[in-house]
């Protein structure tokens, strides 16, 4: 018995994107768009057309539906709250979806679907403990153990961004202060990039961006950082000993095999991995007394959100009771 | 058919503990000794003894044997260091055991144990996502999620005293700075109470311990203050804020339903607890998003090691064909 296709969707700040998967174990992208959400309905009504698209170009039609999003999403897939879409606050978004569609919804945090995608056919492959954290505008989390994404009571599990580590450190959006996703973010990383170029220290910064400090992010010191400029690799390396302090306490609590390094900044690849790995080198504890962790960047980048939310959504297809309601209403 | 007595130890820094269960639910003590260890030969001569005097005392014998101790012990029960017992390196515990004795061995990290003792009869009965977090000379922790002990790949999970919430902090046994343990484990208490007694300023303190200032613990502040002393209190209360801390940072990634603080100081109880539960509600995020967290002292208090120890033995002859082979041998 073949599973029918199954559409994912990452929702994001900015974007929505959309991938389709087969029956194959390697997802195959059919369609990818951008839209803008600018309300929980809009959110809500650009994922029916796009699954209405999808339908209109494949005639296998698309048996069930996974979202990610960024945020707080329990276990019944509600987005409690998402920080970089103000617009959401405790939206009821798989039952919303789940009406408007009339077949399977899966909604996920956006993490969890991207270690799901990464733990398919990834960067964790085969790997029983991993653990997946994202760094972009924050940091995101999702953790396997034994084989299985572990979400913890709520639904809530991997809101590693907030772990506080440096208690008085700079003010976060949450209110408090230090932390992680204030000094190991993508964010923070161009915020501290921009500080230096406004401070006149990073003249290189300065001249990528043509005088536009403003536009500087963290990519840029990246790019520099390859590049050899001093003041870019000072940056990176700093940078880098915040993402391993972190790491270093997460790998303690969960001893992972691998941790697969996604968002954004990931696509720096080995620009970021290296002084990262650098750092853990020396911050991380008893690490001669363990089997070596995997530190590996994410093989599907910005796409893994949205291919794992498809997974998902096919792992309640090949769920029996749920295959057959599928089947029926087919 | 009846599961026949398993024995469980607790090897600390200074005594080895016994526990014997039946088949029961509930664990019976059947013994509780106390010795020095004093080297890992001694350690597994100890355990052998203690077996030996708790079968000539139990006709039923003892079919299985399990092992709780301090420190980073692996999947096949070898302790690879132990930060209170400094003759253990590299100590294949449970393979020695096992050769000693005949029969099953199991051989966990203490909290751990302490763990599986909570959720079979204790705080987290019932409860499918537990953390559990000792507070004694260092903090150990284990964790619970989907119902199951988690131990990462190397059996290494829940090194949560080495998380480092304060960079540049006080310094840490392990080498470097700012380890939680350093902030928030009763010798942490007790240390920042002997600093404010040397100070001249804790007068209360230094008179409960006949101003032999050496001698004041972290369960001094507790005692002293649910007497009302106010030095207590606000080293209670800083105390508090660290312990809190880690937990956010604990409950953040894991999402568990139940927090047990477990370890000697566990057993101030209230006095302990209600600081912690104030703390967390100001530095713990979200809280209005999730379903609260239940922060419990651990039940057993200092037995639980060796309860569990006991109940992973016996989780073992529950494995069929362990169990067989087990029955064979008697």
């Amino acid at each position: 018995m073949t599973t029918p296709p199954a559409a994912g969707f990452d929702v994001g700040g900015t974007n929505i994107r959309a991938e389709v998967i087969g029956s194959a174990a390697l997802p195959a992208t059919v369609t990818r768009r951008r839209i803008r959400p600018p309300s929980m309905d809009g959110i809500v009504d650009a994922i029916c057309e796009m699954v209405g698209a999808i339908e209109d170009e494949d005639s296998h039609g698309v048996a069930a539906v996974g979202v990610g999003c960024a945020g707080l999403v329990n276990r019944s897939g509600s987005v409690a709250t998402s920080p970089n879409i103000p617009a959401i606050r405790d939206f009821p978004l798989r039952a919303m979806l789940a009406e408007r569609l009339g077949r399977p919804v899966a909604v996920d945090n956006d993490a969890t679907a991207a270690l799901r995608a990464e733990m398919a056919c990834g960067a964790a492959a085969g790997v029983a403990n991993a653990l997946l954290a994202t760094f972009g505008t924050g940091i995101g989390a999702a953790l396997a153990l034994d084989g299985e994404i572990r979400r913890g009571a709520d639904g809530l599990a991997g809101e590693a961004g907030h772990m506080i580590v440096a208690p008085g450190g700079p003010e976060c959006l949450c209110g408090r202060r230090g932390c992680w996703e204030q000094l190991a973010s993508g964010e923070a990383l161009g915020r501290a990039a921009r500080d230096a170029a406004r401070a006149g220290k990073a003249p290189a910064l300065a001249e990528r961006v043509g005088g536009r400090l403003a536009d500087i992010r963290g990519e840029h010191v990246g790019e520099l950082a390859a590049a050899g400029d001093p003041v870019a690799r000072r940056l990176l390396s700093e940078f880098a000993g915040w993402v391993a302090l972190g790491l270093n306490n997460l790998i303690l609590l969960l001893s992972p095999e691998v941790v697969v390094l996604g968002g954004g900044l990931s696509e720096l690849g080995e620009v970021l991995l290296a002084p990262v790995r650098d750092a853990l080198e020396e911050v991380y504890l008893e690490h001669r007394q363990r089997t070596p962790v995997g530190l590996r960047v994410a093989q599907y980048g910005d796409r893994a959100g949205a291919i794992g939310a498809a997974l998902l959504a096919r792992d309640l297809l090949e769920t029996p009771e749920v295959h057959s309601r599928a089947m029926r209403a087919r």
